[in-house]
């Protein structure tokens, strides 16, 4: 039986890549692509995701929803000076032929959901505005999800945005925490991990481009921007690429190396620090030992520790083949 | 010419050890140890440092100031799940025949640096309350000081109170913050460099104990119980010296292999994340990039990125002689 | 032609005495009564509001459409304390004949609003959080809805729940902050002024008990613990009525005797302070003056200064007769 | 017996008239004037400071202690815009013939209160930092004060910087939250009761300025800016005089007419409330009622209600005869 999939997304250079291996794999039912405000304009995610799913060779096959087109609290940012000024490293694509739907991604989100309980697996690889309101407009989704997959925030580590927060969890602080709060079954997979199993190597990347296939040849060239800055800001010989790695782990548990149930939390509330993820540790003193204060906690979440980088650049090739 | 240096500190465990590396190095002139609360209750901290003090063969020499005795904000903590109740593995020693001076800590450290301008040395290796009032009540210490050694906060990593802070920078986040930004030249040891150069191994403490001298047993014994908490909770084969690692950097700038001067800040405000250190990283996007409400900042401090561990054990293997 | 309202409450006393001043009125069409958690519990808010469309004697002609049941980031709270178990003063009403509707009171607001473009006034006299939702979820009705009423927050005053804060922006601060920021033609009724102007005495409250009419009977016996909890507590002579002096207010205008044009905003971080309300204010300085790093900030809003107290007293005498 | 005391103090305008009620008065034995930063530079507050105790004909009598020159998080503020640039009303008066000590505020604090159990009053009429420097660096002194007259704050109510605060504890949050909470014997007059019975009617000054005294010359003439703001600002004939009212309370306890003790507390993390003062009161519900998660609390210092306006008009006219 195929997998059921929906997947939120901000689409702009890896979002495209972690929809390409949920719309090439013959396993999985993508049910419905929801989109966030995010990476780049509202509307431009909109089409680079229409886009996408034409040059996976699914066009008018899944609905592409589009949601909220502004966090709860602040202004939008914008990632342009990541993945260009289209998000697609301008490339300029034409529009797709594919017209986003006009149901709300909100109740595109929660219908999926309800209309099959404990079937439906989400990944939500962008701000989490669209699930926060989800869930909160109907709080059975929660339960009623398979598992729920977030990218964002990390393992007590530097972020993207500030040295405190990475981007997803940056742009709309109040919705992560709603929903890291909100009693899905859920994974993690963090900003942290990204940067060691979610680089994809140049020499990887050159044996991409060599498939010169259609698909190999979208990958390449919306990979270019991303690919420079990665290669120029964290020094790393490759790309960076958290949605794709999420998405593969949430297709093949068996990338999963490593695991922890752990309590995550994010901050709101301070100056520095807006949009943190704070996650328990087991090196950490026992709460009562190390603040009276502090109320023990039980955990929320499985945070990925490590997954199986080989096996992801592996399914990212075939799915571009 | 002998370094001049003032170490403020809460005595207990390795504090004791980052006492016995300038108590026991001939080029050193301590002319001060100011005593702050924080691991053991604050009398319990004055005691231990006028013992150490004798247990190094200094007795008389050294005077030792208590200073604050709670932290700005909050209630104090207590750290004797790491150290025993007395802060010395439960060693229980005999008060030391030295007593502390009626001078305030405060005006010790006021009136130490600015006998000497351009020649003190602090390292400050607890709460950093007295330093923070210190600097409050004159100002002009902080041109006036050679340098500022803070052991305190993480490089944006796990903390060992909670998961977001350090002990020190935890239980006074705003003196943290007052000192951090008053204009010292400073620099930072994490707690993040500490568990990895600040570990010595099983292996090299069996060696200090085979030294079997009166201070190699001083180390021994009052190590104690730090050792079996890095063991059972750090997953650590040996013990975590934060202080000492930190001191011994200070004594001997060759130890530090690597460091970035970096903008060092300390969250006050945060619900999950008081006491959090926020270290600016070159990985970051620019801010006008990251977010236009960023302001860029300018470095206010060095941050210890890589510490030479083989150095740092040998000079305290030595200092134990 | 008459006025299209639409109320969302958390109907319990006062809610439902706001309710009845629009259902007893001719020239007013309520197309839309939303229900958000607040003052009982969720389910008793809805039959709460069912049972007063039923005592108003328009069963079956006003929609009833169930929302939020949590706020965004807190537990709900209680305000029995105030209305008695059932929020009716322990009236415990029978089951009223109409039912909720199916649809989502987040939908009903938005296809109400955007039903009818510059027509419909809403009346927002519960937590904020529907009001927010729909805000988040359809954008354009902040332009599309005619006025948007609030009651909740202080005039820089005491609150009811903390001393900074009113109940219906202190249980979902973030949502307020929202909807206050969303770009909506909006009055604020504060709980300042409902301890003034929204007050019943005694005299006239025996005036309506005297009416002995079904409507004054439910009247009568629903204010009953409200009426109490004033005398007691707030040592007033009468009972407090903001959601109904909001609702004269919207429906007639000539109630409103003084108002200002603000800048209002919602504090969400503070440790003493989440939920209180920032209101402008002409006795302040300049911001430049004031403080450099205050910006200066456009009025968003208009705050009632004075209210028709005897007005809006006649209007709600007459909605019993 | 005379009465002990010791006014801290950002001198300018109103400040200067709260001196001349202690230096006039033959029962007050003024033991200190210390300064803090606060309405105008530094240096200008301890120039006023001695120049009034020169119109005040008590030259070299009154020793002046200049103390802290920052407030301990931010930026120093400034208003000029309400007692021009000299803060005597750019009265630019020549530098007294007393000179400032050179023994630190601070330590001019605790000496005189632990030298004189029991004994001293102290009014604190600044920012409060150098007061919670003192409390910090000697604890005892909250037990050994006999009273502390703290001027800050507002009794839940428009401030006079933002909305939210009074400009003591705006510019000095985290000294004032030290400072109420310390445990000292207090009394909070706060900007609410001086915008009440902190003013002197321009009849009532204009009968100051017809007694023409070398005293009411100089009060006249230095209030000249601040009497222009507060017609201009607050459109009140008169001007507002809250540390004047403050020392004739702490002089005349018989000037309180009402006042309650609160629980006290200042807002440290807000973003629009930082320096907001919370003070209990007794019309809200109990703490367990309104939330369950707020603990209820202990008053912690007496809030002045009422104050006798005549009687302060009366004893600042004789002060300047
Ligand atoms: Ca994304
Ligand atoms: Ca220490
Ligand atoms: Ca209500
Ligand atoms: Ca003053």
């Amino acid at each position: 039986m195929a997998m059921r999939l929906l997947i939120d997304t901000d689409t702009a250079g890896d979002d495209a890549f972690s929809l390409l291996l949920a719309l090439r794999n013959p396993k999985v039912q993508l049910d419905a692509i929801t989109i966030c405000h995010g990476n780049v304009t509202f509307d431009q995610c909109v089409e680079n995701a229409l886009y996408t799913v034409e040059a996976a060779g699914r066009s008018g096959e899944v609905p592409v929803y589009p949601g909220a087109r502004l966090p709860m609290m602040r202004k939008p940012l914008d990632a342009a000076y990541v993945f260009g000024k289209d998000g697609m490293s301008d490339a300029n694509y034409p529009p797709a032929k594919q017209r986003p739907e006009t149901r709300h991604a909100v109740d595109a989100i929660i219908d999926t959901v309800m209309a099959h309980p404990g079937e439906v697996t989400i990944i939500a690889q962008a701000p989490l505005t669209n699930l926060a309101l989800a869930v909160m407009k109907e709080p059975a989704i929660a339960q009623a999800a398979k598992h729920l997959w977030i990218m964002g925030g990390t393992d007590n580590a530097v972020g993207n945005v500030t040295s405190a927060a990475e981007f997803n969890f940056y742009v709309d602080p109040e919705a992560a925490k709603i929903v890291v709060n909100a009693g899905f079954k859920a994974s993690l997979l963090t900003w942290t991990r990204s940067m060691v199993e979610g680089v994809i190597t140049s020499a990887e990347l050159d044996a991409i481009a060599a498939l010169d296939t259609p698909v190999s040849r979208f990958f390449t060239r919306v990979n270019r921007d991303s690919l420079a800055f990665s290669r120029d800001r964290q020094r790393i010989d490759g790309s960076i690429h958290p949605d794709a790695l999420t998405c593969a782990c949430a297709l093949d548990e068996s990338l999963v190396l490593e695991a922890e149930d752990c309590v995550v939390d994010v901050e709101t509330a301070g100056t520095l620090t807006r949009g943190y993820s704070s996650v328990s540790s087991a090196i950490l003193p026992d709460a009562a030992d190390a603040d009276p204060d502090l109320a023990p906690q039980v955990p929320n979440m499985r945070v990925i520790k490590r997954a199986d980088r080989d096996g992801f650049v592996r399914m990212m090739t075939d799915a571009v083949r």
